[in-house]
């Protein structure tokens, strides 16, 4: 056992960023099978256990770190937390097929409170059918934890990486932007006024759609088949929870290009647009930062552009470069500024 | 929405045993898709994307409810983590092929203590040829979280579910019983002892055999290759986790036969029949009810007993009944006693 001898030094993890940490912890993987076609480092990792392929991707979600239940139904928790799992099968344009789903809580939880989680998961497995195959439940010494994994399959040749992306390729997304982290603003904002006046009644008359957003996205699995049906394979695509901008340098780095996007172009929704002014927030930056929209991002060859340009639910916001040319959005009034994970960087013009 | 209204009933979840819970939670799981071949309730799921089987399990550990850092070093739990979750693909006459591994660790823990974590994983897989394809880090409100998935593949008529074993059949077990949870007590008196005076050295000489089984188990994907080299598949199998006794109900229930075992056959390392001794414990009941083992309990029909009775590492205990003459256990002294799940109940003579 002297192999199980352990480290002395001391870094804080607050030193590493996740994705530092991540590739750090992860840099002595070997792989063995040659039934892995692709392991770390895009939506879903690519198993190959026979013709059609096996594709696997898992999310770890702890309250008060991941979610907040003072403001998110336990219901609704369950939906979103299936609904990014299958979001991650879609954006490598596969489908999902099978889910499980591990449950740990404390005593703070009821069965009926376990229910609505339960029921939520489920009504979202029904939505894109998708089977629920395993899990457990456990106690937890503190808050609600929950783990999901999520299969889906794929032909290999279907199968869209973030490295795919060429120069020249179009960026295309789909649905609007900015939706789900304007709901997060608005239910924050509540938040901080009930913890302040507990007997008043929120505000939240006309905010349907933003709070729909944020507290019950969908997986847009119909995107999948509407590219399928149009015969369009993505050269490169991401789904969108991080942001725009974060997902961009995602396809740009992997792919080893640039990208040259165009602010007038991203789609944003007329009360995702009125609920930032409101909040004295720019609505481009909350398209390009804002995040959990779940939309897909995705690059096709220009010589498709005459199969998607009638499509009504997407966007082309821009397009590949060459990757020395860098990563840049023309804003609407036609300065470049450069692309950040944050953003953009609108005190720093190119 | 309105179909995402909750529940306001309460109901605690202490009156809702483990396996009672989850059963609850999943009454209302529909199967959608063709390529599920088994959902929840064997040691893994199994899904058909091709001519090969792809097997699924997964496991959410926390600290303080599955693991007790002040006596488990973190390389150590990297290392049982991975080895119980290949069990479970060993449990079903399968191989390991892959596996995803998601953490949540609290600013207690350093960059350090997460890279000995991940060694303790990285050796795991390394021994058995598994791929880490996959998860993330993030940060946790409280200690340490640790979320498995293992994916194995197997031909079909190879799988071998709990449901399999027939009357007649003989009832075998792999290596010996007991020592991990005699280990555990060890670690437990030892760590009490240092609680009350944290300057005394552990008392731990000798122990390694037992200290071992508790803290480096090992898959025995070792048992499912020799079965395959003498061309025997089990009708019934299941990995011993929780303890002989109520892996054996496991498999009586969802067989639908009863179960003959015989205590004289139960096969006890010597240091755990004397550590138990010491602890005064009854070797038999450790055996029973300890749990943690990981060996592979498995029927076979009489027909493969001459292939199996010169195996060094096969015990053969007792054998399939009919559902209707029950589960029990003849003691060395020749009574007979009714098998619980917490092992037996030797004041209830049958």
């Amino acid at each position: 056992m002297s192999d199980l001898f352990e480290n002395t030094e001391r870094t804080e993890l607050s030193q590493m960023g996740e994705f530092g940490l991540i590739d750090h912890l992860t840099q002595n993987v070997k792989l063995y099978n040659s039934s892995t076609l692709k392991g770390i480092g895009d939506d879903a990792a690519v198993v190959s256990h026979g013709d059609k392929k096996t594709l696997i991707s898992t999310d770890l979600l702890i309250e008060g770190i991941h979610f907040d239940l003072m403001y998110v139904p336990l219901k609704h928790l369950g939906y979103k937390a299936i609904m990014v799992n299958l979001s991650d099968i879609c954006a490598m344009n596969g489908s999902p097929t099978q889910v499980t789903v591990s449950i740990a809580a404390s005593s703070r939880f009821s069965l009926e409170a376990l229910e609505d989680l339960y029921a939520g998961m489920l009504l979202a497995c029904d939505k894109w059918k998708v089977d629920l195959i395993g899990g457990d439940t456990s106690s937890s010494q503190k808050g609600l934890i929950i783990s999901i994994t999520v299969l889906g399959e794929a032909n290999e040749k279907d199968i869209v990486y973030r490295s795919g992306a060429k120069k020249g390729d179009l960026i295309c997304v789909s649905g609007d932007l900015g939706g789900a982290y304007m709901g997060l603003q608005m239910l924050e904002r509540e938040k901080a006024v009930f913890l302040q006046t507990p007997n008043i009644q929120p505000q939240l008359e006309g905010k349907d759609y933003i709070l729909e957003r944020q507290l019950k996205p969908d997986a847009r699995m119909d995107i999948v088949e509407m590219l399928k049906a149009l015969s369009i394979t993505p050269s490169a695509m991401i789904d969108i929870s991080d942001g725009l901008a974060s997902e961009l340098l995602h396809i740009s780095k992997q792919s080893k290009v640039g990208v040259k996007l165009y602010e007038e172009k991203i789609p944003i929704d007329p009360l995702t647009y009125d609920t930032a002014r409101e909040f004295n927030l720019d609505p481009t930056v909350c398209a390009l930062s804002g995040g959990e929209d779940y939309e897909l991002l995705f690059t096709i060859p220009q010589s498709d552009y005459d199969k998607i340009k009638g499509q009504p639910d997407i966007s082309i916001i821009g397009h590949i470069t060459d990757e020395s040319e860098g990563n840049y959005i023309v804003s609407k009034s036609g300065n470049v500024y450069e692309i950040t994970a944050q953003g953009w960087n609108a005190f720093k013009q190119a």
